[in-house]
C-alpha cells in the first residue's frame, strides 16, 4: 500500500527524535502499520541541522509552518511547536483542512482540547496526543484501551522528570533545593526558567488529561491545584525517611464522594511502595481500577526519543485507522463525548488527605498539650509525634507530626490556630502523605 | 446503538470474574465503547452460582459450550474454560461461523496460536487475547501499540504470580522451597498439582506471546527453555542478598547476534531494580526498546477481576471495531501477518549471560588455583568470589562466586571439569543473573 504523507512543524528536541526514530525504524515501523510513513514536509523556525539523524529523508524543509498545514498532499500533521499559539491555530486549521493530528503538546490538550477534541470530531478526523503525558510511557492508551472495563478509582503519578530529578537528589545527596535545581540546570533536566516544573503547572497540565480519560469528564486545567517543590527543606526528606517515607511531587486524581480531587504537590509515600523507589528523571504512574486493582506504568517522561516513540505511536495509530470509519474510532477522552460527565472537581480545602506537620514551639510545660487540644478540637487526630531534644542554650523544640486522613479544610483552621499560638515560632510546615494502598 | 451480543464459555474463577465486570460495570463500559455489551449465553460443565455477582443477567446459561458457538444471534465468543482441547475446536468453530473470539488461554495461544490467527484472518475475525499474559497489565496492548515506533531490544517479565508468591516467602521469612509452597497452595495461589507454575511452563507460554509480538516470529513455545525454581535453596537466597541480588523466576526473551533467547529460569537481579522489588503475587513486564529505552508495566497477574479486567478491555476492542475494514485492524502479533520473519531462537547453550555459583570444595592449598584456572580457560572471568571459613572439624569450604557474561556453552564446559574434580564435593549449584541494564 501507498504510504501515508505526514508534515512535521518544529524540529527541536523532540522534532529531532521523531525524525530520527521514524528513519532508523522505517522498516520495522512499516511491517507493524501495514504501510510507510514519508515526511513529505517539515517547518521550523529554527533548528539545528546537524543534530538530526535522518534529516535527508525529509521531503522538503521550510520555515512556514502554515504552508505545511495548507499542502493538500499531507494528511497527518505532527504538531511539536509547544506552547498554546501558534499551535492551537495550526492544528485547528489541520482539522479544518480534514487532516489528522498528532501532537506532544500537553499545555494545548489541557487547556484547549476541548474545543480541539469537538473540532475533531465534526470534521472526522483523529487527534493522537499520547507524546503529552509522561513521554515514553504509553498511559493513554492504557487508561483509554487497556484498563476500559474499569471504574478508576484514582491515579497518582509522577509526571514531571525535573522535579523528582530534583528531590532524588536532595535525598541522596543531602542537598537543598537550590543546590538540586542547579544541578538539574546544568544537565539540561531543566529549564533556565525552571518555573513550570518546579511549580508543578506542567504536571497539572498532564494530570488534567489523565482525569479526563480515566473519570469521562471535560477537560478543566484551571481547577487543578498546584503546590511546588522549591519549599521542600532537606530537613523534612530526612524527617521522612527517618519515618519510614520518601517525599515525592505527585499529581493525584480521585473519585471522592463530592466530587473529583484534582491535585499536584509533593507528597510522603511509604517508602516500600514501587512508585516511592522511582528515581532520577523517571516518570510512573499508579492506576487504581475496581476490577484490575493497582497498576503502575514506568518508563522516561521525556527526551527526544523516549516522546518520539510516542509520537510515532500514535501515527501508527492514525495509520491502521485511516480507513475506518469515524464514530467507530477509540474516542478522544476515552468515552464517548456525548457521555463526558461534568463532575466538579472539588476545591482544595474540601479533599481528604494525611499529613506531614513540622513545627517549632516554646520548649515548656503545656506547650505541646494546648497543640494537641487544638488539633483534637478540629478533628484532627495524630498518628505518630516526635519532639526533638533542644540543642544546649535553645529554649524551642522541634516537632513533627504524621496524622490520620482529615479535610484539607479543617486541617487549615487546625494550623491557623497553631500559628497564633505564641508559644509556637513561625509557620507549620504542612506536606500532605497518602498511603496509596486503598 | 443495540448491544452486542457475547457468549460466554466457562464460568469458573475468569468466567465469572468476566460476568462480575460486564455488570458491574455495565453503565461505564457503555460510555466508552458507544454500545452495550450484552450476554447473551452462557455455558459451563460445573460452576458456583452462588459465587457469581451479575449471573442473573445472563440471558441463558446451559452446559452444552458447542451450543453456544454454534448460536447465529451471538456475535463474540469469549473462551475462557482453559486447556488445549475442547477449547480449541471451539475457537475454531467460532471462527469458522465468523464470530469474533477473546480468550485468557495462553497454553492455547502459545501452542496453537498461528494456526488461530490464520484461521482469523482468512475469516476476517478478531481474537483479542491480552488476559492470556500477566492478568489485568496490559502487555499485549502495550507491546502490539503503544510501543510500536520501537525496536525491541528484550523483555523480561515476573509473569507467574504464584512462584513469585514462593520466592518472596522464601526471602521474606527464610523458609525453603516446600514450606513456600505449601503456604502457596493453603491460600490458593498454587495448584493441588503446582507443577506448571512452578516449572515454569506457565511463564514460558505467556514468554512465548510476548516474543511474538516484541520482535515479528511466529509463536513457538516448543524451543522456549524452562527452569523451575524448586532447586532454590534459603542458602541461595542469602547469599544473593549479601551480594546485594534478589532472585526472582524471570521470563527473558532477547534479540541478540544469532537469533532470539527465549528462555524461563530463575534469576539474580540487583537489588535497586524495580523488578527486583515486585513481591507477593504481583506481575512485572521491563520492555526495552530503542526509542524508548526501559519501560515497566505492572499489576495484578491472576485473579478473577484483573484477568476479567483485560477480557472486557479485549471485548470493547472488539466492540469498537465490529465494522472495520479487516485488513486494518491491529495484526494479532503486532507486525502484519506476511512480515513476520522466522528468526531463529537459540538453543540454550547459545546464549549468554552471567552466572551465580555456589560449590563445596576441599579446603586446601591449591584447590582454589584450580579452579579459577578451569573457568579462565573456558573463558569465564570471575566478578567477585566469597569463601565461607569451614566450621571447626570440616574439611570443605564453600565457594560463592560472580561472574561476568559468558556464552552458556562454555560455562557448561566449565562446570562440567569442575564438577570432574576429586576435590570439589556433588554438583555446582548454578544460577544465571542479569544486570537488566543495557
Amino acid at each position: 500500500m501507498e504510504a501515508v504523507s505526514i508534515g512535521i512543524l518544529g524540529l527541536g528536541t523532540v522534532g529531532g527524535g521523531t525524525v530520527t526514530v521514524l528513519t532508523r525504524n522505517a522498516r520495522e515501523i512499516a511491517r507493524r502499520a501495514g504501510r510507510g510513513i514519508e515526511i513529505a514536509r517539515a517547518a521550523a523556525r529554527d533548528y539545528r541541522p546537524e543534530r538530526i539523524e535522518g534529516l535527508n529523508q525529509i521531503g522538503q524543509i521550510g520555515t512556514d509552518l502554515f504552508a505545511v498545514v495548507e499542502d493538500p498532499s499531507i494528511q497527518v500533521i505532527v504538531e511539536l511547536i509547544g506552547g498554546e499559539s501558534p499551535a492551537f491555530e495550526l492544528v485547528m486549521r489541520a482539522i479544518e483542512t480534514g487532516k489528522h493530528v498528532v501532537t506532544a503538546n500537553k499545555a494545548l490538550i489541557a487547556k484547549r482540547g476541548n474545543e480541539i477534541f469537538g473540532a475533531a470530531r465534526r470534521r472526522g478526523v483523529m487527534v493522537g496526543f499520547e507524546a503529552a503525558v509522561a513521554g515514553g510511557i504509553p498511559i493513554i492508551k492504557a487508561l483509554r484501551e487497556g484498563l476500559a472495563a474499569n471504574h478508576i478509582e484514582w491515579i497518582a503519578g509522577i509526571i514531571n522528570g525535573t522535579g523528582n530529578f530534583i528531590l532524588t537528589q536532595m535525598r541522596d545527596h543531602g542537598c537543598d533545593f537550590a543546590a538540586a535545581l542547579a544541578d538539574a540546570q546544568a544537565r539540561g533536566y531543566a529549564e533556565v526558567d525552571p518555573t513550570l516544573d518546579i511549580e508543578g503547572i506542567d504536571a497539572a497540565h498532564k494530570l488534567t488529561i489523565l482525569a479526563s480519560l480515566a473519570f469521562g469528564i471535560p477537560l478543566q486545567f484551571e481547577h487543578c491545584f498546584t503546590e511546588g517543590i522549591s519549599r521542600i527543606d532537606p530537613e523534612d526528606i530526612a524527617n521522612a525517611a527517618e519515618l519510614g517515607y520518601r517525599i515525592k511531587h505527585l499529581g493525584i486524581a480521585r473519585r471522592s464522594a463530592g466530587g473529583i480531587e484534582l491535585r499536584v504537590h509533593p507528597t510522603l509515600l511509604p517508602e516500600r511502595r514501587l512508585l516511592a523507589n522511582v528515581d532520577g528523571v523517571m516518570n510512573a504512574i499508579l492506576v487504581k481500577g475496581d476490577a484490575v486493582g493497582p497498576t503502575l506504568f514506568y518508563g522516561a517522561g521525556a527526551g527526544a526519543l523516549p516522546t518520539a516513540s510516542s509520537v510515532v505511536a500514535d501515527l501508527i495509530d492514525v495509520v491502521r485507522a485511516l480507513t475506518t470509519d469515524p464514530n467507530h474510532r477509540v474516542p478522544h477522552l476515552a468515552f464517548q463525548p456525548d457521555e463526558l460527565v461534568d463532575i466538579p472537581i472539588l476545591p482544595m480545602d474540601a479533599i481528604q488527605t494525611s499529613y506531614y506537620l513540622r513545627l517549632t514551639a516554646l520548649d515548656r510545660l503545656g506547650v505541646m498539650g494546648r497543640i494537641a487540644t487544638i488539633l483534637g478540637e478540629e478533628g484532627v487526630s495524630i498518628e505518630a509525634i516526635e519532639q526533638r531534644a533542644p540543642a544546649a542554650g535553645e529554649t524551642h523544640v522541634t516537632l513533627v507530626m504524621l496524622t490520620h486522613r482529615v479535610i484539607e479544610g479543617q486541617m487549615n483552621r487546625a494550623i491557623a490556630r497553631i500559628e497564633a499560638l505564641d508559644t509556637v515560632q513561625g509557620r507549620v510546615k504542612r506536606i500532605r502523605m497518602e498511603s496509596l494502598s486503598g
